[in-house]
């Protein structure tokens, strides 16, 4: 056995224990760490240089779609919370209290965060007065607290970061369009950037966000089979804007409540990311979110500082130049082959290995972490064949995980199919649905399974077949699955 | 009286009640309103667009140095901070405390981060165990509450964003060079982005950060001749390394405490911009910083739509295509004077009017916020132009504010004259200090006067003179103020 195969091993396989794999992955490749206090975690540099390029390249699609950025207090007053009951009692047992200030007892507890509308609403209130001040289009990036009973690293802690956008509109027509439009923004950035296909729909009333009039949500399958939401995009109709008074002046000089929006995707899509596209030997990760895309292992022989290094060193800093994100990587106490796991578990789409041959051939290898596919490569001209491999890598890496979406995604005759599905393969079980929730309960509670959204679009007309669980007429073709 | 005029008049004169000039400017250029908790602020879209600007640039700088970003919990429980009694002592006035969490009453209370020396220590203590895991050179973008009695916009509130390094190092010769290393990059930002030239410094003991060594700082002055204090450099030794256990075996395979460093700036700096170049007319924002750059003004006469606007419209999208921050504003319910006068409040640094002879002539009308300079400028070319005139007015800002400071730092002769000049006068009092604590606590009661820094570099070697106050030997040239 070789350093290198001792070295994976240290990994749970995949097939194994899915769950301690994740874990194992998110300690080893260092994107995460537990912080000394339960469900809190630390997010190390290696993961957040992937949330500063998620932050990126959401940004500016939220920017270029008409928003801007601003920020609102951390801590929002008991008494704002309780303006609005359903949105109180949706989240009151999730709420950290501050309860002192400095040597102070306070009067009035302050609550942490869990979600912004209470705060935001309120200013609102004040700054909203007529239609010309409408829209509203604000986003924020922030962190959020949410006291978690049961968490994991990146998909469910007590303190997570998020962007959160809050509209408010003149019409109810246009507040609705807002939110169809953020939820297939969150679509596109999700698929082309993490390499994710997601299904888009509506939530069931039961899942809906407290307070909401409609919520809608992208739902992905992670490699496991199970299902994670990844984003939501709210409806709120009139709801927050009754309660904290926002008001203006219509065209008709009439007063209006406000229509507004909710929406936020958050720290979950790196825990996403690692279960999509992860392998037995650890991370895979998109090339356009990838901290490094490509790192360049010197091969240590004979007088490789001489001969070898200064090549790999006028490499790296051609592809920097080129706006790659490129590491060297010529520790001395470490072998090749030692490297080439290490950075495959890692994640980096690309290696180029150069060794004194290739040198002389003025050529280098270039190993695909997605495929491992080997290729020489010409040094020169090499930036243009980096490029266009990882642009490759991206887009395998979503054709693979929207194969193996389409391979999970069943259609099913009755509810035994249903349960043994669930039971036997996972994956997303497509079955009308009555829309009563008593059906709803009664799936969930024998499978474990939950309406995860009902899709926007079908794929094909048809007409209502019987609801899978009461057999009576079906109202909406849902997509049912197990989730995180 | 034109409307122009009775708009600017809304404004109380810097000269006449500066501390109501301030807020004012802040509420009505919509940089930041007040949240309805006390103390507690709303950064609205055109102060937090500053704000990301300030981010972009000073990450630029801290990632080049070599630094990279991570995340760590906005909760340290309080035994954390017991662990350095100094630390906890010099933070628990000030400290918010969660005591619930869902339903249940905490066992430990959570401190809300007033700094994150120690927790980010007890990770490192974790991830440090070798030479080779050194430097460790982290710095995060975090969001921070201090319970405050007094508070301003920016300048003080409960909670505010800052970036705070912490850096690790192997001998004390590096942690040293880090601090002063990161004390020059804030200055070079400062002076460079924000046009506000700084002092560099030492703080005296008292005035050191809980915990430090040695405490450096970067000091401006504002426009009413008070200090501020605009960023801290600490070294802080192997204080918190011995407390947090942060131990590495060295290159002898000995066991040694990590050298550590940690240093910030804030949102304060959007508020010391204000108080540095704003004027009766309002703010002056610096062009590197401001969310726009320059705004354009079509000329509502005549035919205007069918002449004026398509060219302004022409003219927005070269500038934007050029990569300028630019704004056009043609809204119908306000006259361009209106405009003139709303823009140049909002402190935008370039002004450019088109009217209809301005289109028939093939020119615009170029207007500096800072020196309100008109100049004819030919549409053809414009835009280096434009860029030319921001990089004048970035100049011409920074160097207004270095006489402003220049003839506001004075040397004297003794501590009558000391006295005689903050009370008629305030700025930098330049005078020789015996270092003994006596002696800076008697000047602090009886002038409100505090030793800002005492400068890295004299601008001349000296011999020392008497202490301002005993009259024994002086030790260090001090830089006193009145400050924020």
């Amino acid at each position: 056995m070789d350093k290198e195969e001792r070295f994976v091993k240290q990994i749970t396989p995949k097939s194994e224990d899915f769950s301690r794999w994740y874990l194992e992955i998110i300690r080893k490749t260092e994107m995460a760490d537990y912080a000394p206090m339960k469900g809190i975690m630390v997010i190390r540099p290696y993961g957040y240089a992937i949330w500063e390029n998620i932050q990126r390249l959401l940004d500016n699609r939220i920017k270029e779609a008409g928003h801007v950025n601003a920020y609102f207090p951390l801590f929002i007053p008991e008494s704002f919370l309780q303006k609005e009951m359903e949105h109180l009692e949706g989240f009151a047992p999730e709420v950290a209290w501050v309860t002192q200030g400095g040597q102070e007892q306070l009067e009035e507890r302050l609550a942490v965060r869990p979600t912004s509308e209470a705060i935001i609403g309120s200013m609102y209130a004040k700054w909203i007065q007529s239609y010309r001040d409408l829209p509203v289009l604000i986003n924020q990036w922030a962190n959020i607290v949410r006291w978690e009973k049961v968490t994991r690293p990146f998909l469910r802690t007590t303190e997570f970061l998020w962007q959160e956008g809050h509209t408010a509109h003149e019409t109810e027509e246009e507040a609705q369009a807002e939110t169809i439009r953020v939820l297939s923004m969150y679509k596109e950035f999700v698929e082309t950037e993490l390499a994710i296909p997601v299904i888009e729909g509506r939530k069931s009333p039961r899942q809906r966000f407290p307070g909401a009039k409609e919520t809608y949500a992208i739902e992905a399958l992670m490699s496991d089979g199970k299902a994670l939401q990844m984003g939501t995009s709210h409806n709120l109709g009139q709801h927050f804007s009754k309660v904290f008074d926002i008001r203006f002046e219509d065209r008709e000089q009439k007063q209006q409540y406000a229509w507004q929006t909710s929406w936020g995707v958050s720290t979950r899509l790196i825990g996403a990311l690692v279960m999509a596209h992860g392998d037995d030997s650890g991370l895979r990760i998109p090339p356009q979110v990838a901290p490094i895309q490509a790192v360049i292992i010197p091969i240590s022989l004979g007088n490789w500082k001489e001969s070898v290094l200064p090549v790999a060193l006028g490499l790296e800093n051609e592809l920097l130049q080129a706006g790659l994100r490129v590491k060297i990587d010529a520790r001395e106490e470490f072998t090749p082959g030692w490297k080439f796991s290490e950075w495959e578990m890692r994640g980096v789409p690309l290696r180029l290995e150069v060794g004194p041959k290739d040198v002389k051939a003025g050529r280098a290898v270039l190993v695909r972490r997605d495929t491992s596919k080997k290729e020489f490569a010409a040094l020169t001209g090499l930036k243009e064949q980096v490029r266009k491999t990882l642009q490759e890598v991206q887009s395998s890496l979503f054709d693979q995980a929207l194969k193996f979406q389409r391979e999970n995604t069943r259609r099913v005759a009755d509810y035994a199919e249903f349960k043994e599905v669930i039971e036997s393969k996972r994956g997303f079980v497509v079955a009308w649905w009555c829309g009563d929730e008593a059906c709803e309960d009664r799936i969930k509670e024998e499978t474990m399974t939950t309406i995860r959204v009902i899709p926007l679009k079908l794929e094909a007309k048809e007409s209502p077949g019987a609801c899978i669980t009461c057999g009576k007429k079906g109202r909406e073709l849902a997509y049912f699955a197990r989730a995180y």
